[in-house]
């Protein structure tokens, strides 16, 4: 009868107490909650919302059904809420290493539009994301950084939780959002935790309010678990970089690296930006010294050898990853129609094509063409003429594929007479 | 994944399609819908509400999930949202129909403190509320009245959604209440229905606001659905009449229908006005042509021959009742402690104790104890002293019961020095 209880109280917006939604979460977890009860408290947290306290309190209840795990060095991770060509980890985590804070990184594998960290590292033949717990807190420790994917150990109310939400319409809520997210951080144990709240078209989040509004809720939820966070909210309206899909974005992420090119300064400079804050807080220096610092692993090429030991560490072989790019696919170069200023490339739709012609997982379990994707020629305020290259795509699913997706690409990009105004990455900085 | 968008739409507040409401009821009576998107849907509706043209649709799906009587007499029935001591079906229905108009009326058995019209009738030895809907038809048609339960041919998805309802904390909720009451009473056929919608604290609805909002959706979706309506908002801070129980509830409508205790007359005045509006709607007559029609047949006896003509088609036995009543019972008399006027009754108070005493059913199927009950010796506003006769409980279950029970009765019973304002039965007419 608890249960009904509170269910009653959270329908007349009532703030829960810490015992019930640890008794609620736990009872759904072993089972003795019935799903219909769990929905309907699900469903009433979405239209009558929580208040910080409480959502600690589910975090809290979240992490503690499974395995949490302890860190003696400095630790630090970031985790994004996802985008398109959002590549970003694979340099901001080898770079924070880079700067002497290991990076435990848990992730999911991608699903549906959301591309997953853990799908681009394993093109690189033979790195493997899953990995035991003990076996990922050796090379998170002795290498500086692991990304891996969570295994079942950690947050089994997640998961449970995750799956019924995805079905019952209550996927849209700030605290069930944050409980999910945090929960898994906050379990794998870094003692820093940096997010990157994204909004946009190309993100869950579709106004920078709700953006802002998570992020706050996600670094309030961090600290009252005692760990240092902060989060920038970033825009997601255009894809990050040129390459969307899986293998050109760990090719991109290299060049990042390697600091090999000039026209990805601005992205490479917000992962500096991250890394920056992970490292400021972990190691309570100020956040000049920090930047400065990262800049520094960037361009002497430490960050690129995290990388490269965490890939080694990982089972992956870049010479193989080297000869798996020169496999033969099927590619279109789709060209400007009109000349005049790319004013805006539309992430959402860049993101359904590469996820059409196979950079994308429709269900859990499904396997990944690693070729597959979109790389873009141009960016928002470059200067195209009529037949200029606005973009390539790629795939192994033979040329058809490719020719009913040229016209949808094309509307991703809008192109006018007038150079738009400059866009700023970061929105708002949340700390 | 229709359920899921229209639990989407919900959550965000949006109205919902005719058919979407339709397919929602329907794959869930089917069992194609589960129940824990059942229970999110209901929670979405608890918080976000349904506008009249939703409810209708919620009302009318529920209604079409089972069997719908038509009836080609004049016909019409009140339904209550229940009370305490609310015997009043007891003679309005059998006053209605002695000014001609048929009154087919299903109901449910008790439960909680909830008391049921079915248990109450079926006191009366052999008399049977459990008749096929034929049998029903038959008796209403010839008899002019028949008071039955309803079978499960009626509304099956009110039966599955309330049973849902009841453990996900669903049950509050206007437009679910006004689906779950009219579903039944539409496929009931009566082609008038008037509601009696109870406010306070013996009643589900606590305050006036809330009873006049549940009153208006009633009424509006009985008219959405071709009927004539009009509902009473009445006064349950107090119980009706001064016997709370079940026998002793079916003797105190018999004084009613007899015209024999003139301490009855306020509520008897409210059975004339019940059966007045469902003999004025019904018949397309005044108001007053049909309150004097009724006033006349409650006083010549033709509404209590009726309750007999009932009774006799229903297996009753009215001798046996009578030695029914004068089992031996254990008794116990209740006494003011000071001197005063009762200034209040708590009618919740009242209903816990007689329910304590055996009059009442925890669970379904529960045995109700026929004698057990509640008989008030004063109403408000009478002057009392110390020693002077509260109320005498009643019981089967022994002396113990009673003694335990005494001082919890006793704190029902305000006593002031000063005369208490009278209270009006009637606060509101909706039509």
């Amino acid at each position: 009868m608890i249960a009904k209880l509170i269910l009653d109280k959270k329908r007349e917006g009532k703030a829960l107490g810490s015992a019930e939604i640890r008794e609620f979460i736990n009872g759904f977890t072993r089972g003795e909650i019935p799903d219909y009860q769990m929905s309907a408290l699900a469903m009433a947290i979405c239209c009558m919302g929580m208040n910080a306290r409480e959502t600690a309190d589910l975090t809290d209840a979240m992490m503690r059904s499974g395995r949490c795990l302890d860190w003696s060095v400095p630790t630090a991770d970031k985790h994004s809420t996802g985008g398109v060509g959002d590549k970003l980890s694979l340099v901001i985590q080898p770079l924070a290493a880079a700067c002497g804070v290991a990076v435990p990184s848990l992730t999911g594998r991608g699903l549906g539009l959301t591309g997953g960290t853990a799908d681009k590292l394993e093109t690189i033949p033979g790195y493997s994301c899953s990995q035991s717990l003990e076996r990922f807190q050796e090379i998170a420790a002795n290498v500086g950084v692991s990304m891996a994917v969570q295994t079942d150990e950690i947050c089994p109310a997640d998961k449970k939780l995750y799956a019924l939400r995805d079905v019952t319409g209550t996927v849209a809520s700030i605290p069930l959002i944050t409980g999910s997210i945090l929960s898994k951080k906050l379990a794998e144990g870094a003692h820093t935790l940096v997010f990157d709240v994204k909004f946009g078209c190309g993100a869950f989040m579709k106004t920078v309010e709700e953006a802002k509004a998570l992020a706050s809720s996600l670094v309030g939820g961090a600290r009252a678990a005692g760990r240092n966070s902060a989060a920038l909210v970033t825009d997601m309206n255009e894809p990050l970089g040129f390459a969307v899909g899986n293998a050109n974005e760990v090719v991109e992420a290299l060049t990042m690296l390697s600091c090999g090119d000039r026209r990805l300064d601005d992205i490479a400079d917000l992962c500096v930006e991250f890394a920056a804050r992970m490292v400021a807080l972990e190691k309570c220096i100020p956040h000049g010294e920090a930047r400065a610092m990262c800049l520094t692993k960037l361009k002497d090429g430490s960050a690129k050898a995290k990388f490269l030991s965490m890939v080694e560490a990982h089972g992956g072989d870049m010479n193989r990853f080297e000869a798996l790019l020169k496999q033969p696919t099927a590619k279109f170069r789709v060209q400007a129609m009109k000349s005049g200023y790319v004013s805006a490339i539309d992430a959402e739709k860049v993101a359904k094509v590469a996820f059409a012609l196979g950079a994308g997982r429709e269900k859990a379990g499904d396997k990944i063409d690693p070729l597959a994707g979109v790389t873009l020629a141009v960016k928002r305020g470059d200067k195209v003429s009529v037949g200029s290259p606005l973009a390539t795509l790629e795939t192994t699913r033979g040329q058809e594929a490719l020719e009913r997706l040229a016209s949808d690409i094309l509307k991703a990009f809008a192109i006018t007479a007038s150079r738009p105004e400059p866009r700023k990455l970061i929105e708002a900085v949340v700390e």
